[in-house]
């Protein structure tokens, strides 16, 4: 079985696996108060050319998302989101569990615009009406796509003046920085937000994220972690693996292999082109969404592994096909062998 | 200044404040375990020809509202409701406050319909989706509407498919029972969901509602008000005015309140419909929403207190009139004079 | 039956149910927005001598208690509070649904001190702990008891030195302010504390309390109380009776009631101490809590109406006794005569 | 600096941290779905000799105990727990952050017992209190004590009788199985509960812990678990290392690194019992609270690093001091000869 299923399948990269064990038997406090996390949290300011932020490294991206809205907001508050937003589909209304609510906006390839908040700000009034406190993208979307840098600026600008924090989640973050069509580096990103988290169970840790706070937002955030239930008895699991991904900066391992599973995924993007086969959404970066035929999907399904991404309908079914740093080249070409043995 | 505001801008119909001022000596115990509540509760159960609901007298709708589906939900669960219903758009995220996601529907006219329900479910995919419980809707709905009783027969039976369960606002319930197009009679009402309520405040009560549970759903819910902060002290004020709604049945004070809004409404309705003024949605109940060039709009606000309901648009202003028992036909009246004075 | 089971066991004060009356025609705006709700507050501006407050009016006082802690409080933050305190003994546990916590001191005659202010503290430790945000203090307390300006000046002093809000729950205020042993006029509680409320419910009301919050923690606050179930749409309800109640300041009817449900309480206290007869802690309020055989409080039970305040010890009962301002003298007489003849 | 801190300053055993370099490059499916948590969950089943629960593998031991607690208790449910467990001591309101009271009780060594629950019940009386639902205990507890069999059997009883679920925090749960005084097997301990948790962190895991669930109280706890942000995306992470722990039931490397630090630890406390230091409780698994000479304690701190465990009084300071898996004989050879010095 070959898998297409996630970026998630595998466990660390080598070298992150590598950092693990070298410093399995060091003693250091517990809860991310060591100097494995101070290093990697250094590393990260160096990285995005801010030393005022704060760095806390968390077991996921949904405490990440979570405990940052329920912290920054007040009870009365809500978070913007595209209906195909990862705070809204995936992640069993956990921000609703703060007492939050989700505004969502149908927004086209998964991207909010200037023009959604707007829409979103007509739904608040008055007392009788949540206030948007927080709007909430990643980079990339669910859908693969991605925000230009000046996409992002603008819709910083237009965040600031209505009010509202902007919050980037970046599971894939590594995805988008990559991405041969992305302009925003992550000084960038870092500089159009008020918070986002660069992902690292996705592009080559076992597991963690290292969220990113801008100065100001930052207020008793530890107590939030340990009350979301998202504090790591040792914590500094997560920092050894940040500063084996990190050295080097946009050298390191985390770009180099991010890169690589694009590259991969522009290849099998490329070759399902050429087979004139369609897709849901524009992707640029690891996740493709094409459309088979519902026969060929049942074929294909015998020998790799990947989400059906929507019902079937007239026939169809578009399905979810993912890279990671562990794909390989002979991945791609086996699939695009066997397809074009189901498409005679 | 002529009120077409609301139907709460005056106390209480005459003759509940003089059971008030009647029974206001009495001694009783507190927290609505007295004689008046007991047999507001009964007068209610016989009413709707059920003897093994419960019934709770509350401080307001979305102590209701949020009360009941608080009770029922399990955390992970979430409700099913039109963008427009109440329980999203006017009570400031109270339900999300306790936890829970409003599943959001766009629904014309603001009526749910088993396809709606289909679409909201396909949101729900597996354990990393909330798994929707609860079917919020209101009789008659926010845009003045109502459900005809084979509508609400259908949709029951839907949500009954689907394991959901179906709760009925009903805080202008009286307005819908006494609607000229209405089929729908209260025992079809308490049919045809799990849980309902009685609105007094919108129709001839200082306050309360009263709150009708099926048997099996009830189970600790005085431990759920008191929870919710919704317990009154001197909780026989609700049932006292209940019993002098309520006396007589279908010809009781609150039928005959509900269809004297009404037919000031229709009147108003004709009057606009003959002056060739258009209406947001098909409301046949005690709100109306014409659409009026905003220089006419303005003027009348010096003379006649209205919600403006929607941002002006191409130099139209949707707004809100809303009769109610203590309306005078004068007051239709002296509006249908004074537009047909500003129209000219 | 003779009731003493409580001071809200009967309507409002035929004074204010006037006001209600004499009002009950107007058209007003909902939610409080009206002209009662506003010279109410402008009233209590006054009696306690500061404009810079805000004056809430809501339906109760567990609304009062959690609309405040919640608006006010971090997630992470808790409340400090007796153990025999309303907020954690009859509450539900209606502030931990807002998902904070109360730590809890015992508490000699149900007051707090600056000492067992630090041994709440004690427990705070870091991150792993709640950070006390909030004190919680009644003035009465549970038991009846006072506090005297200095012990509360002393108590704000300290809170205000360790970075905590004090709230003062005034659900019997009146009660403590026109106490004999009483030396804190209401200018003193309002100087002592950040938020406290004067409650109507229990002195004269039909319902209704009013929050008053210090200038700079009342942000918003209109929509706490409406995401937390509290907003009530015919809001001049209870501004009205706060305008009968409070008209003519420490001369009102809320001071005269208030007086009068003291007086005759200690007219039965003074009957009960010279039957030898001993009391639960030593309330000077309108609240009693003497012990008495177990056989005689089962005879009591026949004529009288009370609560039993704990279970049956060693053949004795502590019960609670309440006067309010609907108690008559004959009923004191009338309940001193029966213990006479059951204690021969 | 050698460590007393607490039992995860290390990584993983080494033979834990091979199991999981050996299945890295496994492509498996993710959160928890995967034949390693399939077989960890079955070694579980056997070991604890009952094929009927269930079994999910946690990030953490605040997860377990807030997912579990919020899972099955009605919002206006308590739990119950002594003042000094990790619920309530070390756990940040994460539980009352799910809208649940924690009942306090005050216990000896930390230990609950049937009277203290009844106490505990006492607070509950009606619809006005909380209803305890669910009674919290650790094996072994805060203090380092254990429950006996007879115990814990009693104590289930008592929560049976009373309708309430007993949970046991097993963070240290391998401490308890392999200590001296303990007459408790893991059967037992499954036996006498409706949950408890294997705890892998401080015995050996990098992270992670087992949470076994009675038949029944399990339903939608994936939801749950997602929902409270607790689902980890390469869950077999977690898996593998139970895997590696638990092989060989009672011989495995879970009890034998559990047996080392419990022999270490007894050595330690022999050695400080001949020199006459005291103890706070009576600790007999891997944790001691000797209490010292605050100069003592001083001098120490700069070669060992330890918790002080409550403030300074009297001169003296107790002290936490941990074993591990990884603590070496000359360490504690090293302590008692410093300690020597310091106290000659």
């Amino acid at each position: 079985m070959i898998y297409f299923r996630s970026d998630y399948s595998q466990g660390a990269h080598p070298d992150v696996l590598s950092a693990i064990v070298s410093t399995n038997l060091e003693h250091t406090d517990g809860y991310g108060l060591d100097p494995h996390c101070e290093r990697a949290g250094a590393m990260i300011k160096e990285l995005i050319g801010d030393e005022s932020v704060s760095v806390h490294f968390m077991v996921g991206g949904t405490p990440c998302n979570v405990t940052f809205a329920a912290s920054v907001l007040r009870p009365y508050q809500s978070v913007i989101a595209a209906r195909t937003g990862h705070i809204y589909f995936h992640e069993t209304g956990a921000l609703e569990g703060t007492g939050h609510r989700i505004v969502t906006v149908e927004a086209e390839n998964g991207k909010l615009t200037p023009a959604l908040i707007d829409r979103a700000l007509e739904e608040y009034q008055d007392e009788h009406t949540p206030e948007p406190g927080l709007v909430y993208i990643s980079q990339p979307t669910e859908l693969g796509t991605i925000y230009q840098k000046d996409e992002l600026e603008t819709l910083y600008a237009k965040c600031q003046e209505k009010g509202l924090l902007l919050y980037i989640d970046g599971a894939r973050l590594g995805s988008a920085l990559t991405c041969r069509q992305n302009d925003a580096s992550i000084r960038d990103i870092a500089r159009c937000c008020d918070a986002f988290y660069i992902g690292g169970t996705k592009n080559g840790a076992l597991l963690g994220e290292a969220l990113i706070i801008k100065k100001g937002l930052d207020d008793h955030f530890r107590f939030m972690i340990k009350r979301q239930c998202g504090m790591l008895a040792k914590g500094r699991l997560i920092g050894v693996q940040f500063e084996a991904l990190l050295d080097g900066g946009e050298n390191s391992l985390y770009y180099r292999l991010a890169a690589k599973a694009n590259e991969l995924a522009d290849i099998l993007r490329d070759g399902l082109s050429a087979r004139g086969i369609p897709f849901v959404g524009a992707s640029c970066t690891n996740q493709l969404f094409p459309i088979l035929p519902a026969g060929v999907v049942r074929e294909l399904e015998k020998e790799f592994f990947f989400y059906e991404w929507s019902p079937e309908k007239d026939g169809l079914i578009p399905i979810r096909l993912v890279t990671a740093w562990g794909t390989e080249r002979s991945d791609i070409d086996a699939f695009l062998t066997r397809l074009d043995e189901l498409l005679q």
